[in-house]
């Protein structure tokens, strides 16, 4: 159930397609963690068949960031994808994703490139050419999985938000399902580069989730300023925190408010021990 | 047989699918002639269903350019197209493929970008996203209609080799087919902008076909230096033509040469009576 080969997991997905049989694609970069499970198991209630991918893209990657030491656990990965009845894991090479000695640059592949203002904001601004990147591994991956249904977290929320942007915008015949934050009991939201911290770090990073839950607690005490909101978040910080942004914008299309209402979302990027962490929060559960 | 809505298109293409049927699209910006009934005849032969698509791109247009003037002849496409036995004529309007109100831009848009390297060229050059908006609407002309092929004509020679490199870098499953120039009896190539022409200049717009002829009688005879192929054009050249470009390069990738082979393909660009004409010719035939 493990395949390396695009045209292996064709020939099997076609397979299923022609018994009728409707198919998940769970996208992920591998260091399989709970948020991951989460997915793959609304995966499996939702469809027959689930397909989760395990590649790190390197063309989402800046060159100063973390391709090289991002955390690859693939014998794992595939030993809890059996436990929770994933049918294929596909772990293809950089070289069967982006043909053999490419150079993985727009001089010479065909990207995905999603709308300036939902790219110029957020994540995107300190990480140019991040999100071109996702949506064409991500689309590259709904064109050779053609999946009925992909799954993805709202962790990374500016993600998702792009991904059903472009699904929208490019008619892409696959319906996106997003899945909620999955966090420590510690309220910290997993994330594969959690594995960087310390366990001093972990404590330090506990501030995203706190700063967000008390900006939704202030908003629910009426405070609806954007600035104000904001404000109440500098108490928390310490040395230790090197926040990058904290901001409160519209969750559907990350237009920047000045005033908070209950279609905002709380996004928070913050280095801790020199990690990137993200977080983020809807000012009103759906 | 004519629809205009996206989701008309696409229930009638699943009932296909059950069905076990192959589908053929032809994607064309109307103004059917010979050409486009080419496609169509060789789409006919090769697929169970046959999809024409018949827009007008707004988004691959420049903002100089003839997006209000191009030749809109719809009923008398569709005439055709029943003839030919064309199983669907898709006509949707701007707004529906693009969304209602929606600016047509990459601040709001998601695009498809094929690679600088094969854009920054020929008729890339002067016409400054213009491949952009064509990959992007060829993309979502895929995912609308999921054809098992599509075809198109060489007489657009970088826009097929363009759209073969999307296809191949996005992992899109679907077949491309190329089909051969159509021309008048006179060597002029079928275009829907020919309508825009003079009979006067339609007989100047004879050199393109007969410089591309010469250079390919030349390389016949032994002569492979690019620069000696190309100023055999000039005395083919009047005031009546304003030359955009003439070019010998890789007919896959579009790499400029010095030394013409059996691989490469002459393209030219020129103005006549203010229109602009292009043209192609493989200089070994396939």
């Amino acid at each position: 159930m493990l395949y390396h080969r695009i045209e292996e997991l064709r020939v099997e997905v076609q397979k299923w397609k022609k018994e009728g049989l409707t198919v998940g694609l769970v996208p992920t970069m591998g260091a399989l963690h709970n948020g991951h499970m989460s997915l793959i198991k609304k995966a499996k209630e939702t469809c027959d068949k689930v397909v989760v991918s395990d590649f790190v893209n390197p063309i989402q990657f800046g060159p100063s960031e973390d391709f090289d030491k991002y955390p690859r656990t693939l014998e794992a990965d595939v030993e809890l994808c059996d436990k929770e009845g994933v049918d294929i894991v596909f772990a293809p090479s950089a070289d069967e994703m982006y043909g053999e000695g490419q150079r993985l640059s727009n001089d010479t592949l065909t990207y995905v490139c999603p709308p300036f203002f939902y790219v110029n904001t957020l994540c995107g601004k300190s990480r140019t050419g991040h999100f071109d990147g996702v949506c064409t591994v991500v689309l590259k991956l709904f064109n050779i999985v053609q999946p009925n249904y992909a799954f993805f977290g709202q962790k990374d929320a500016q993600q998702v938000i792009i991904i059903k942007k472009m699904v929208k915008d490019l008619n892409v015949p696959i319906n996106i399902v997003q899945c909620p934050i999955v966090r420590e009991e510690s309220g910290l939201a997993l994330s594969s580069r959690n594995k960087y911290l310390t366990e001093e770090g972990k404590k330090d990073a506990l501030v995203l989730s706190r700063i967000l839950n008390n900006i939704k607690t202030c908003y629910e005490k009426g405070i609806t300023d954007v600035l104000a909101l904001k404000e109440t978040a500098y108490s928390f910080l310490t040395d230790k925190h090197d926040l990058e942004y904290l901001e409160i914008v519209d969750r559907n299309t990350l237009e920047a408010k000045m005033i908070a209402d209950d279609e905002s979302i709380a996004l928070i990027a913050c280095r801790v021990e020199g990690v990137r962490l993200i977080d983020n929060i809807y000012l009103k559960e759906d």
